[in-house]
This record gives C-alpha cells, structure tokens and sequence, in this order.
C-alpha cells in the first residue's frame, strides 16, 4: 500500500445532485447544487452552500426558506442546463411545473420525484467561496408511484450522483446489503 | 401529478457513507456515517455531522481534526459493523491498518481508497440530536491504482450509498453524462 498525496481537494464522491428551488423577488428560481447533505436527524435540517455570487443568494435573504428537489436521470439534460446558466439571465421558471406547499414562499419542482420544503435556521458564512444554509424540513412530497411502503423508493426515484472532479453523472447502481445489518456477518 | 405529503424527513437520497477517523484519548476510532456532505470549494470544507451521544464527540474536542476515509463496496460489511458497535466498548483501530498523514493526530484507515485529512474550523451545535463539524481539507491521499489522471475515479473506488430510511446500501451504477456539457443538449 503506497498511499499518494492527491491535493487539498473535496474528494469527498458522489455528491447527490439536486435543484434548489428559491423565490427571488417574488419569482421562481432553480439552481443545481452538489454542495449539499444531511446535517441533523431530528429534528430533520440539511445544508446547501451556494457561491456567494449567485443570484439566488438574494431570495435565501428575502425569505428564508428553500426547497431540494430530488430530479430523476431522465432529467439529467435540463438539471445540468439549470447549473449553466444564472436566474439573472434566463427565467428558469418557465423549464418546470412549479407547485407550492405549507409555506408560500417556497417553490417546487413538479417533475422531481421527491420535493422537501425548508426553513432557514441557520446561515454559515466561512469566508470561503460559498454560503452555507441549513434549513429544517417542514415538509416532504412525492408521487404515489414513487413509494413503496409510504417511502420514496430510491430505485424509482433513480437520482443523479455527480463525480465533481471527474465532471460525470452517474445513477444509482445495485442493491448490496441492509444497513444495520450487513456488519452482523463481519 | 398528485403530490402527497409525506413527512418532515432527510429524504435527500442517497447519502455518501464514509468512516470519519478521530484520536479519542489518543488512540484511533472509527465511526460509519452517511451525515456529510462538501461545504465549501475553496478552500475545500466538509461537514460531517455525529450525534451528540457518541463516543467520538470527546476526540473531536480534544484534538479539533478528523479524517473522512471513503469505504470500496467490498469493505460493506466491515463498514457496516463500525455503525454498530461504539468505540467505548470495542476497538476498533484493530480492524484497519492506520496510517497517518500531515497532521499527527488523525488516524487514517489504509484499506479506504480514499482518505481526506481536515481540520475542524467550525462546531455547529443547533440543538437538536447532532453537532456538525466543518473541517478544512488540509491534504487527500489515495492509491495510483484509484486514479485516471491524478484524479480519484469513482469506478475504481466503488463507494457505498446509503438510503437511509429504507435501510438499504447501494453501489455506484453508470455512467450517464458529462456535467456542464449535457445540458447544451437541453
């Protein structure tokens, strides 16, 4: 085993992609993030870092709130589009079906399987390229036909995964064991 | 589209799982979590958070560092049993072979094709069932048989997802685009 220094980089692989979904000045904005994970069980928070430049920055600080929309694979092409190009130019609204939940200030993407509605509690500025926001969920959506047992069924969801340093998408592979379990035959 | 509420959960699926290495009273525990996620580009930062109970909390005080050390799907089980067994009561630096990089204090697992040394810069209590720490990337490390131009390949490592509420792991699937070229197709 000879272990190589490879840089002081994030290879932290896959990262979830997802579409943050944010109102600015009153009007829908969906930007694709891969700076985002679970922080807290419960109550339920997650984080999202957004680069302090974006346009979307302006809405967390109008409202303070956000939705994660979890896109499927056959999204790819339009999810990849929304990390292209800035709210400032092109009017993302018009690429969904946007609904709206408990809070009315947080837009959804219709088409996504699995749509979580959350407040800011907390803002983190680090001084770094990005902001970081963590937001409890104050409520989660999805389809019947993407549940099985009342659960979003990650299979049917079929999300997209991104390998940031290698710049490819990939999706979900196979099942390989239980958690809290597999260990039992370690 | 009828979209049905379905509960104030983290339904952000899949979720990385990875083994975050921390000296507790110097010597070396590790602890499976999938609460993690990048939060910062550059400088590169990653949270990880761990509940408030574990045994860990304690070295993360102490010596304010850790390392995210990424799990190859052939590792599953011995993952999996590091979730289910605390460092209190079993120890496990003998199921690994540590090895240490820059900083003296962060013990890093061999077998991983991926280690990621950091150094806390940030503690986030928000009250509820887990602490979130943010560490500065101080340095990576892996094989040359994990690389393709100097850079981590996801094929080779092989990580392990986890989708928490159906307690299930999954591998990485394919590949199905290139990101910030496939949504010119759009």
């Amino acid at each position: 085993m000879k272990k190589l220094e490879i840089g002081d980089k994030n290879y932290l692989y896959p990262s979830p992609i997802v579409l943050v979904g944010i109102n600015v000045d009153g009007k829908p904005n969906y930007l694709n993030v891969s700076y985002c994970g679970i922080v807290n069980m419960v109550p339920a928070m997650i984080s999202v870092s957004i680069n302090r430049t974006h346009y979307s920055i302006k809405g967390i600080k109008q409202n303070k709130t956000f939705s994660i929309n979890i896109p499927s694979s056959d999204m790819l092409e339009i999810t990849d589009y929304c990390g292209m190009v800035s709210g400032k130019d092109v009017d993302k609204a018009k690429l969904f079906n946007t609904f709206y939940g408990k809070l009315k200030d947080v837009p959804m993407i219709g088409e996504c399987p699995v749509n979580i509605e959350c407040r800011v509690i907390h803002e983190l500025d680090l001084g770094g390229s990005n902001i970081t926001v963590i937001g409890e969920v104050v409520q989660a959506y999805s389809e019947e036909k993407y549940l099985t047992n009342n659960i979003p069924d990650l299979k049917k969801i079929n999300p997209i995964l991104l390998s940031m340093y290698e710049f490819n998408y990939y999706n979900v592979g196979d099942k390989i064991g239980k958690a809290w379990d597999a260990g039992r035959n370690f």
